[in-house]
This record gives C-alpha cells, sequence and structure tokens, in this order.
C-alpha cells in the first residue's frame, strides 16, 4: 500500500520494528512549546516504557497526557509513530522488570520514575524499495 | 550549567552540533495529533532546510506554521531541539543550492519542495559526563 511516495507500514509490522530499537524520541506539548526528547525505551506488554526524571518538565508534562513517540531506522528509511496516553507505572513487580529491561544508562544516583505509553494509535511509513 | 541532572548546553554550541548532522525529526501539530518525522536536513543561513513532497500532511502542515525540530547524538548523549515558523524557500538559486546541500536521498521522480526552519529558539542537553 503506498501513500503520497511512501509505503504504509501496517501495524504488526510497526510493532516489530519498535522491538527491534531501544532509542526513540517522545513528543509532548509544554505550555506553547512542541518538545521533542530522545529516550531509551523498551516495548512492555505493548506499552512504550521509559524513564524520566522526577521534578523535570518531562516528567509533569508527560504523566496523564497524550503524548506521541517516533522510531525510525536505516537513515532514514522507515519510522513509525506511537501516540497515545502516558501513565506512571507504579506495580513494583512491573517497576522492576521495566528497569531489568531499561538498563543501566541512567546518570548514577538519580531517581527515576517509569512512564508507560499505551500505543493506542501505531502508523508507519517506508521509503518505497527500502526494507 | 546543569538544569534536573543534564547539562544545558549553550546555543553557539548547539549550532555546532546542528551543522554535524544531517537526519533530524521534524515536529508538527496536524489536526489534534502531533506529528514527528524523520528528515535530511542542512543547516543554511541560520536556517533548518529539509524537502517535503508537495500535497503530504507534512508539506501542507508546515508551510507559515510553528514547527519543532530535534537532533541528538550518541545514543543519545545530546539533544539539541529548535523551534521556529516554517516557510517555503521560492528563490531559484536558493532552492538550487539547498538541493545541492541536502544530496540525492530523494525518491527519484518525486517533486520536492523546499522548506526553511527559521531557528527562532535554540535549546540543547546533555547527560553529565558525556562528551
Amino acid at each position: 500500500m503506498t501513500s503520497q511516495g511512501l509505503e504504509i507500514i501496517d501495524r504488526p509490522e510497526c510493532e516489530l520494528l519498535l522491538r527491534g530499537r531501544t532509542l526513540g524520541r517522545i513528543g509532548v506539548k509544554i505550555a506553547d512549546e512542541l518538545v521533542i526528547l530522545p529516550v531509551f525505551y523498551a516495548v512492555i506488554d505493548g506499552n512504550i516504557v521509559f524513564r524520566t526524571a522526577p521534578g523535570t518538565k518531562l516528567d509533569a508534562a508527560v504523566l496523564g497526557t497524550k503524548v506521541s513517540f517516533e522510531v525510525d531506522g536505516t537513515a532514514p528509511g522507515w519510522s513509525v509513530l506511537v501516540s497515545g496516553h502516558a501513565r506512571e507505572v507504579r506495580d513494583p513487580v512491573q517497576q522492576q522488570h521495566a528497569r531489568a529491561r531499561l538498563g543501566q544508562d541512567w546518570p548514577e544516583g538519580e531517581r527515576d520514575r517509569i512512564v508507560a505509553i499505551r500505543a493506542e494509535k501505531v502508523t508507519g511509513r517506508r521509503l518505497p524499495g527500502v526494507r
């Protein structure tokens, strides 16, 4: 399927592509500004899960709000866009699982909060001929 | 200078970092959706310059509106965020210069439009200890 020169990637393949990466960009409106920031993530139970530092602008902005999340590959070749509401993961078992999956890239001594984006909408596109 | 665990990158260094990359992500509000898409870009006369395909949603959405543009590096280590208004580059000499700088990554036979984002606000942040 194509749309305006780009092939549309169906949802199952989008989900595979999301699982194959660890670095994405979150987009959220903060005040009147559209803020885009890189985050390490994991896909857990169909959610995009990442860390924020409590007390930061990002942390305050994402909780309970609808955010966007983008992953791309092959410079760029393809991209997948997720949108959905973000919430804090509070269950200690789920937190521990998420921290194990997210690895140790977090600055030492920083407290963290685990945030999950429910993948309510997932779309993907690819330049023709790129695999 | 630090802010909530991240070092702030001053504007001159942000501009150096922007000049050192060719792939960034544009963020724009389309209808009620915050859309983030990868684009190849060049910095020309202080503007972020990239191509869009006329008739696409991205093309329609960015012209004349305020958009965001993000570049990051070293997985992720640092990121720079630009915000400003986007306009079409119509001058043939500027168009030619932009196409030469943007290279030949464009799908063959596609028409393109050259868009410039005026870098009205440029901010950057870096994890402590990352260079």
